[in-house]
């Protein structure tokens, strides 16, 4: 993904910083006036680049619901930070002002004893709402809705359910307005439509009869990878969570789904690079952190490749007999690796975006196989010509040329295959990484190698 | 990413397929009725189940308006089909129906002649809309966005306002409802403010007084990846569009945000696995072309490897004189591959999401060194162990495992300085693969390797 020019809204933010650092020496009243048109993102990165020291004044000095916003938006590290130096109960008067989805993420960030303070020092209401989202796993529907929405009785007319909206949103709610959900009176989700319906419905209509009553929904239960599946697949704006009584208890915003598909493909990646996932961004992991994070599969990829040294060893006659073979080990084993990272990659993603899944096994392995004799062929043939502009011998040459075949079409149909193993295993497929598949071709590549050279070239 | 449970909306599918089919036979005009609660997205996978000679049949019933909806979902291949095998009239009756950006998203899919025949039915305004939004690059916001959106002048009063956007939503605007845009006599954008606002605002106020002047938007030449990281740190719902003169031309809403970061991490996946982008999904692509976007790579990387060739020929003698040197070769440059994946894909994935930029390189060169030193420490322990346990005499196994610290701090730098260097190209760094890491890194291994052997054993 080509970077974000970060630089471009910092811009903004740099050059507004001095000027607020000069109103809050001057006159701090004013600071909240002049920039209420801001979007508390770029007031966030203001804030980011006034003197640390600075920053609990900048806060106080907006008013609490806008300085929740900014703290919404400021770097993790730095809010956890501004949260803990600050007393329980001024802490508990800014994140009560968030939206309950974003306090429990907040909370969730900090020491639990922190937290727990925090919790202790909210108004009642507050407290009960935050605690029953904190109950919900991070990743799941539970963990990422909010429970600020909008709900109308089925029966009520048009314009009685259009005032009770405007009440609502008057009353200050900030989130999920995108969708009004409509109930029965068991407080079942039984439809859904748009604020844009609603205002579009004539006057003498019911809710009932403009709504939706095929409902997207998601259990409370269900993982973000589910979530954003759903988001993406129906194009929603907001997907409504209902438990176990179908009884709607959330709804996961758009913003936060987006959220969710970044840290779940940026979790991918690591993975696919060989790297237990770091969970915060590079500079914010510890060195030692990551470190471990990396440390863990190294050492199991060194382990498993220590099998080619048994393998070398079982050889080494063969080896001696005929030395020239080693010039060719690495391109060999590598070309086998390369193949694999490639169909690894490609079903892993595959299988991430639901193109295919374990049922295609088979469709998958003719292909693969296709597909590494192909570019077998290929890496052969150039492996060939080369080995002869060396002066290998011919037969020598020949060895070399088959083997590339045989380790890339190995390569492919393990790469392929290991992915959707771990999926038939319900493990997270994206661990098939490159270096994972490479250090088990690198193997096979050597016994096919040396077991060719040995027919071959009629060695002992 | 834990693969999507397709099956789950297949099964309401695969209720329904066999009841529309009956239908269809016995009273067509029942369906549209039938299914008009039905989100299209599950209509459109209800129409994939149909046999494909029925497809149309079933399109025709629906009404056109709906027909487009569905077509929209249709898997890309099947809409393709359908809309080749039609006739241009009714191609164009079909897409007339489309908001502007899906109309020429699926016009963009088509043969261009198809095109040219199916946009030369349209009716006029709708063909100058479409042709306008087709001289945009696919990924860039002119795009992305749609032409479908609402916008007041600011002066207006709220309720005459909310009156307009009544009317617009009532005229059949399908998109872009979320945000209002305001905009001054030249038609510049202003302000901005969401429905729920304007919802909310008291009747005496003007558009002007409540809408939010600081307006977050990207020009028509911003690229998919600007858009996404703009929308994902504002957490907006629709992004406007302006062009050179600050007029807003368009709107690009989150559902296709959604699909773009989706496109844009596939291709970063593959290109992190050396594959160039399918841009199809798996078994959509075409086996030779899967083929072709393969093939470059390795041969490149074959190539690249060929190096290693040329340092074991230069090294032969010393293999010679040492024969259970080529024993620890596979190990020695795996594990410099291994650590460089670790790297790249590291440094790789926080350029992507914006935690890192080429300012930071010193920092992260710092940072990776440490890294390589610690984490080959670890691997050169093991690999002096284990070397020893295999009988080898110290000064060999004192080489490896010198060798093995090296290898690993050569693989950390070099993984994580190449995506830097490829972004100050303005390369995208996601190409730095690791494979491409671990055959830059291999070479200088076995350099590494046979200097330390030459200096250590004294072998001349």
């Amino acid at each position: 993904m080509t970077p974000p020019q970060r630089s471009q809204d910092r811009e903004l933010a740099a050059l507004l910083a001095p000027d607020i650092l000069a109103l809050l020496e001057e006159s701090p009243g004013d600071i909240a006036a002049e920039t209420e048109e801001l979007h508390p993102k770029d007031l966030a990165d203001v804030a980011e680049m006034l003197p640390r020291e600075k920053l609990g004044e900048f806060l106080r000095v907006l008013d609490p619901a806008r300085a929740a916003d900014v703290v919404e938006y400021l770097d993790d590290e730095l809010r956890i930070e501004l949260l803990e130096e600050m007393s329980p109960a001024q802490a508990a008067a800014l994140v009560s002002e968030m939206t309950p989805d974003e306090r429990a993420d907040v909370l969730e960030e900090l020491e639990s004893e922190t937290a727990d303070e925090i919790l202790h020092d909210l108004p009642a209401e507050a407290r009960q709402e935050t605690e029953r989202l904190l109950q919900y796993e991070t990743d799941s529907a539970g963990g990422l809705m909010t429970t600020e929405f909008v709900s109308v009785a089925q029966d009520l007319m048009v314009p009685d359910a259009l005032a009770q909206v405007r009440t609502a949103a008057r009353s200050g709610h900030k989130e999920a307005m995108h969708a009004i959900y409509v109930v029965d009176e068991r407080g079942a989700l039984v439809g859904v439509l748009s604020l844009r319906e609603l205002v579009a419905a004539p006057d003498d209509a019911r809710v009932a009869d403009i709504a939706w009553t095929e409902v997207v929904k998601v259990p409370a239960t269900a993982d973000r990878a589910e979530v954003a599946r759903v988001t993406s697949e129906y194009d929603l704006v907001a997907v409504p969570v209902v438990d176990g009584f179908e009884r709607i208890i959330g709804v996961i915003t758009v913003d936060d789904v987006i959220d969710a598909i970044v840290e779940e493909q940026t979790e991918d990646a690591q993975k696919q690079g060989a790297v237990q996932p770091l969970e915060v961004p590079y500079f914010q992991a510890g060195f030692w952190n990551v470190a471990r994070k990396r440390v863990g599969w190294l050492v199991f990829l060194f382990i498993g490749e220590m099998f080619t040294g048994t393998a070398m060893r079982h050889y080494e006659d063969t080896l001696a007999a005929v030395l020239t073979l080693t010039v060719f080990i690495p391109l060999i084993i590598s070309s086998g690796g390369n193949s694999g990272s490639q169909s690894a990659t490609l079903i892993t993603r595959a299988l991430a975006v639901g193109d295919v899944d374990t049922s295609d096994v088979w469709r998958i392995l003719a292909r693969e196989l296709g597909q590494g004799l192909v570019l077998g062929a290929c890496l052969g043939l150039l492996g060939f010509g080369r080995a002869l502009l060396w002066g290998t011998e011919a037969n020598v040459a020949a060895v070399v040329s088959l083997t590339l075949v045989g380790v890339v079409v190995v390569g492919a149909v393990v790469g392929a295959m290991l992915p959707l193993g771990f999926q038939r295993l319900n493990v997270d497929p994206a661990i098939a990484s490159s270096p994972f598949v490479a250090s088990l071709v690198d193997v096979t590549g050597l016994v096919v190698y040396f077991s060719l050279a040995r027919a071959l070239l009629g060695i002992a």
